[in-house]
């Protein structure tokens, strides 16, 4: 079996490029790495990148002088989650307020976490999980 | 600026949830942590959870006894990368040919790093990376 470092990038799919660019820089102070007019890659606080892909816009293999990065594309309304240290819930609850964005549910998980759900400006499901959820968190 | 540890969990949307985790757990020996016909979460060696959902599947709210999660789902060929150690894209690519997986693209870095991309089971774009391709990795 290879070594494995981990999940390096994740995706989402957007309508608007530089709204959702706006939305995790402003909301999430993640930096911008680098982008276009087809996609913008943001460097989270873990030091992964998570990239935001215009809707249609990488259905075509995109050749470079280093090699070609071959099609995909996703639509609907994705779900990522982020993690966060217990007891930053409250304060995040303001600041989501603060960025007027509606907490549209909670779950308080059998292990003692809580998480609170929102949406970006595709509706694409935001959650914001604290230790106590999974076995390995 | 409240404080974020990071991305913990990614979620991929799958035609067949048996055979998406049957394709993660060969090819990536990552861990089942918990699922049911609906979903299945399974640990990544980074300690984060990939969510793989079964399409259609998650597009009403999920009531609980700890709070609603409400309605996510996804479709086309998303895109997620995993990052490996360099000088593991050899073992990598064995590993890959014994699994009869067919590497469609690779890809060299302008800051040395290389990659490769092949297809799950439901045409997702799989990336392995190895260190050189962002100015974080």
């Amino acid at each position: 079996m290879p070594h494995l470092t981990g999940i390096l990038e994740t995706s989402l799919y957007v309508e608007d490029l530089d709204r959702s660019v706006r939305f995790y820089q402003n909301v999430f102070t993640f930096e911008r790495l680098v982008g276009d007019e087809r996609f913008c890659a943001l460097r989270t606080t873990d030091q992964r990148v998570l990239l935001l892909f215009k809707h249609g816009s990488s259905t075509k293999p995109m050749v470079s002088s280093g090699g070609t990065i071959p099609p995909h594309d996703g639509g609907g309304q994705l779900h990522l989650a982020f993690a966060i240290p217990a007891g930053e819930l409250e304060t995040w609850e303001r600041w989501l307020e603060r960025h007027q964005l509606a907490i549209e549910s909670r779950v308080r998980w059998e292990r003692g976490g809580e998480s609170i759900y929102f949406r970006d400006p595709d509706g694409h499901l935001l959650e914001l999980v604290t230790p106590g959820c999974w076995a390995i968190y």
